[in-house]
């Protein structure tokens, strides 16, 4: 019997990752910024952007949609804002660039913020916020996607799945973090229902004509919904605004506009503000962030679970044992190794 | 047959808010600027942060709540970051006091935050998101209430209402504005049910025992639920955190602990965020403000509305027509004037 999965290393998913990767021509830099983001997502259970994500990037990279040799470039634009222009390339390397000049400036001016712009996005927002947190910085991070999701009260796409993302040091433990698209549902979701013939909950999304349907392929071929009704749908409109035109790139809609049909990445922006807990707090930093503690400590005590517990409690676990990756999957992985690299 | 609400000029609406106030010994200051929020509410068609208010505000003040003659305290405390301490009055003077200079910042550093501490709250926070869009600038507001509302998973109130809000400056026309509490519904909203002998849906609280229940009477004296699950609930914690310890003011909880039972309006911080467009965006800021009133067109092209459409649309009727109060309120109002002002 074969087996259904493969148990590997995080040293090894990530020599996998960078196999692919660099054979499909992307550059050495991003390459290892991207083969990180997904070892992470392994490592955390995060699966859906994990090594799976090796698919998706060598069909965004076989069709033209990212620069492989993209060196981003810096413009520092005011005391607390700095511009990552990503010349085309995934937003790993964009936010790796901007990173220690928005946390100078966070801590120079109390609160700063970061654009990382023209950039192609397959990952969580998580990583940003949670390495943001763990430099001390409480941190906020948005992007727009394709345009997908339709507003409340609408009946065609407009957002995209606009994932809002949030991350407080922790000192001692690992930052509270939490990381949700602002459709009632990850894509992934409905295309696994649709795959296995299975209806979707009422309230995931709609059909061409804008009718609420149960059925995934239609909701896929019409829109998606937000969570929590209106008030999910003007969360996703603010992640528009603010990752879009506020930083002068584009918005969900723009971004499918330029795919064009092939199905690539989201390419866009992304906005991420970062907050020195000093800034406000001085030498009572330290104090008040003990007070935070007593709020985890009121919501776990009741048996609810902070937002990322899941993810630290798989890492734990991925650290000491490595991650099972579904056989299947690794051959589709080896499957494009062995393909040749125009589509 | 009496009638059962009367017409008021907003004119008048404000005469009436600062006798009231006035006559329970709130300072001048304080009590312009608390009237001028009450008449913002009635106009706007927001009758529960109306002159009904009014009976909330004379509670809290007979309960030795508010500092009738705080005067706020702004402290400069870094580039990007403002603090008002508002010495135990009205949030509204914190703000008036703190926006001019959250303006300055923000147009020098590209974005700033204002905290106002050490304030009772008592209203919506539409209008200082509104306020500063009219200013030019993207805005961001929370604040915490009191701890009402149970995490996601949990059985025991932990949170309060926790309301963000978020305004977009549009040329030419009113802001785009949201401001919505991160529980299902408001609380009064539940005290309406509960009035009126009427089940709650499923989903809005939890009774003292933890589990799910549709008497609103038990939701009160348990937990009220936050919206959209667990993400609804993360953004409730996110707003415990930013304008609580953060800014070194009060959680929801600590709120409730020194209110102590007298039923006061929820007493510590609020935290506001601008940025300034021209900041990210310089000359071509106007060009991509017009790029956003594409997202707006396509949004109520497919008859959806904006989140503030139905308060700009009563905004006009009061403006031209007055406002229409139940008469029972204006009793009720009356009575506070006719009685001895100790409880």
């Amino acid at each position: 019997m074969m087996a259904s999965h493969k148990r590997l290393a995080l040293a090894e998913v990530r020599d996998l990752a960078l196999t692919v990767l660099t054979h499909f021509g992307l550059g050495e830099r991003q390459a290892k910024a991207v083969a990180e983001t997904m070892v992470a997502g392994e490592r955390d259970g995060c699966t859906s952007h994990g090594i799976y994500r090796l698919l998706v990037c060598a069909h965004t990279i076989r069709e033209g949609k990212v620069v492989v040799d993209a060196e981003p470039e810096v413009h520092d634009i005011a005391p607390a804002l700095v511009r990552v222009d990503g010349k085309g390339g995934y937003a790993q390397i964009g936010f790796e660039e901007g990173r220690p000049i928005l946390i100078d400036k966070a801590k120079r001016c109390g609160i700063a913020a970061l654009a990382v712009n023209n950039s192609v996005h397959f990952a969580a927002l998580w990583p940003e916020v949670e390495t943001l947190a763990g430099d001390g910085l409480v941190a906020f991070a948005f992007t727009p996607s394709h345009a997908w999701v339709a507003p409340a009260g609408g009946t065609a796409p407009i957002f995209g799945t606009n994932p809002i993302a949030f991350g407080w040091p922790r000192p001692g433990e690992h930052p509270f973090v939490f990381d949700f698209a602002t459709s009632a549902v990850a894509r992934g979701e409905i295309e696994l229902h649709r795959r296995e013939g299975k209806p979707i909950p009422l309230g995931w999304g709609l059909d061409p004509q804008g009718q609420p349907t149960t059925d995934a392929g239609e909701a896929l071929a019409g829109s998606m919904l937000t969570f929590g009704g209106h008030k999910g749908s003007a969360l996703a409109a603010m992640v528009e605004l603010i990752a879009g035109p506020l930083i002068g790139d584009l918005t969900s809609a723009d971004s499918l506009a330029a795919d064009d049909g092939a199905k690539a990445s989201p390419f866009g922006g992304e906005l991420i503000i970062a907050i020195d807990p000093a800034g406000f707090l001085g030498s009572a930093a330290a104090e008040h962030l003990a007070r935070a503690e007593h709020l985890f400590e009121g919501i776990t005590a009741q048996g609810a679970r902070l937002p990322s517990q899941r993810r630290y409690e798989a890492r734990t676990r991925s650290l000491q044992e490595g991650v099972l990756i579904p056989a299947r999957l690794l051959d589709d992985i080896q499957a494009l190794l062995d393909k040749p690299l125009s589509a």
